[in-house]
């Protein structure tokens, strides 16, 4: 434990409730909870989920900045923030493990075509509906990082056909990887249950617009494309998914993110038939399960040890 | 190939679309297809489905009956059939996966709380429900045999606890495993989600009633226990799901089979807002992966090997 007074934590963690944040940091180090603690000389770390601007702006003495979730928009965007702070993401089993149950909850819920049979039930009809196996369908991971990865192993394991496109070139055994802008219209066409678990970056903002769409792979035995936004809403324009939902285009989709959050009560996407919500739920973060990393992370850069999962400020993630 | 006029396959797949069974069939042997065929002495082998009484009773050189479900059932029930025949049931890859599918896709959507977000929705209500980890809830597979213990291992990959009760002691890494009448009470008592795949036979006929749904744990973290049933619905006392669901015993359920199938139009559980209701469609049987199957063990049988998946009429599956 430091010296009173010293290499304090700035916590503010706005939208989640801090209480449980506050008790599990401060059970070990010294916190200092939003608004207080501004221009603070004693605080080293900041412990933050869509901070206030200008909050990490005065602070003299910050030495990382750890943010609470996996998406880290919140942070690249504040231009208040010295850019040569070093800026820790999420990458924990917790979180993965909650990303991949979404993934497969949703890949299942279309797939075996829960919408049908809710409504059939709805109507009580007893009716069985043509059922594709799951070696039949190609799911397309769009953003093939930690998260997507793992869900992609979730998803080979149920006997669905994999893609994966990444920035860089990857590979995973049993996956067709594309990378790049070379490789995002083959991987499309390649796809019909696209997964969007992107990072909402300048390159990728309103990236899932209806050109892209368009190109998703259409099988009439499948009647139409599905997507499923797991990552930012920000990354999808609404206006184009309604118009490929409405043009058969697509068949439905998943949102668990939109452009504005809380979604309006306005927007048509909650009453739309073939959509399921969920409010930016997918994969929460529990300060149970992720203050234990983050705390090891201050210990291990006190011991002169290397940050790991460091964002690259210029690609933005 | 048999000779003409010698070991024809007689098929009977009521409540299945016989033709493609036909088409793959008789492409390698002949085929006899019900209502003709009866007391034919040159039919050696049946290939059937909930086939009419009597149907096989009659057929002199009958040396093999295949049953084109996992559930042989309709084989037992009908005394008409000398028991001295050996009955061959399903056992194929294709089945266990879909399957598997039903049974991970179910579990997400009790433990992702999928009909509450569809009910805020409907509300246009922007609301986060706790969620609990996979690790904190226990899925109790109810017979874990071929079908059960494929479900235990996706289920244990997603994170789940898992527990499996059976007729004999089994065992499988990660999972807490009871046997037999002594194990139910301790099997039931450290489940949250129970989900039951077990075979229609005396034993478990009606087993699924309002003693044995109070023998689940119910968690207060969780809103009470979970039904899910992709065996046989004559192993379920409805009127007592119904009971328990009332009483707050279970939150919700999924059925894929019931007492009387089709689901009569009058069952209260059509709309039930707590039950999710399939029509038998958990995994159906699926000719082009499961006639291969078929073929090859007729062939083995004839080279005078030993015919596998043979069900065992005392034990009635
Ligand atoms: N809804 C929720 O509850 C929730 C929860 C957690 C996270 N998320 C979102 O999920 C995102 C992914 O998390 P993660 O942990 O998997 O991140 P990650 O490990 O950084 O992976 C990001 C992936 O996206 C790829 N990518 C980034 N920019 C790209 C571009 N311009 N073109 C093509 N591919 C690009 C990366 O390519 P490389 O592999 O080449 O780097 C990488 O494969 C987060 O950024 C966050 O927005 C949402
Ligand atoms: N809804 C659908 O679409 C659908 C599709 C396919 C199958 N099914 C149903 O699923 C059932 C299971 O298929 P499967 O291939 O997994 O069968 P299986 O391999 O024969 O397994 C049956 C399991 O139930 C256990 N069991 C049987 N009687 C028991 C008793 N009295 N007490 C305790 N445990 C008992 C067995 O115990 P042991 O391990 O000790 O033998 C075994 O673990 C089928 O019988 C069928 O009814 C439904």
């Amino acid at each position: 434990m430091s010296a009173p007074g010293q290499d304090r934590i700035l916590l503010a963690v706005n939208m989640f409730h801090p209480q449980r944040w506050y008790e599990l940091l401060s059970g070990k180090r010294e916190v200092v909870l939003e608004p207080e603690g501004s221009n603070d000389p004693s605080i080293s770390y900041a412990v933050v989920w869509k901070q206030k601007p200008n909050l990490l702006a005065g602070l003299p003495n910050l030495k990382v900045i750890f943010s609470v979730g996996a998406g880290v928009d919140h942070i690249i965007e504040d231009k208040t923030i010295p850019t040569g702070i070093p800026v820790v993401r999420v990458v924990a089993e917790d979180l993965t493990r909650h990303m991949v149950e979404f993934v497969v909850w949703r890949v299942l819920d279309h797939h075996r075509q829960g919408r049908q049979y809710r409504e059939q039930q709805r109507q009580r009809a007893w009716h069985d509906l043509t059922q594709r196996p799951a070696e039949d369908v190609s799911v397309g991971i769009m953003g093939f990082g930690h998260l997507g990865r793992a869900a992609a192993r979730a998803l080979l394991a149920l006997g669905f056909q994999v893609n994966g496109w990444s920035r860089s070139a990857r590979e995973m055994e049993g996956v067709s990887t594309f990378s790049g802008e070379a490789g995002l219209v083959p991987f499309l066409n390649a796809t019909d249950i696209l997964v969007v678990l992107l990072p909402l970056t300048p390159a990728t903002t309103g990236i899932i617009d209806y050109t892209l769409l368009k190109q998703l792979r259409k099988r009439n035995a499948l009647g139409g494309a599905v997507l499923i936004n797991g990552g930012r809403g920000r990354l999808q324009k609404e206006a184009d998914i309604l118009r490929a939902l409405d043009d058969g285009t697509l068949k439905e989709a998943s949102l668990d993110v939109f452009e504005i959050e809380p979604l309006p009560k306005t927007s048509p996407l909650w009453n739309h038939p073939r959509v399921f919500i969920t409010p930016h739920v997918a994969a929460t973060s529990d300060p149970d399960h992720l203050v234990p990393v983050m705390l090891k992370q201050m210990e291990a850069y006190e011991r002169g040890e290397e940050l790991e999962n460091l964002i690259d400020r210029t690609a933005g993630y």
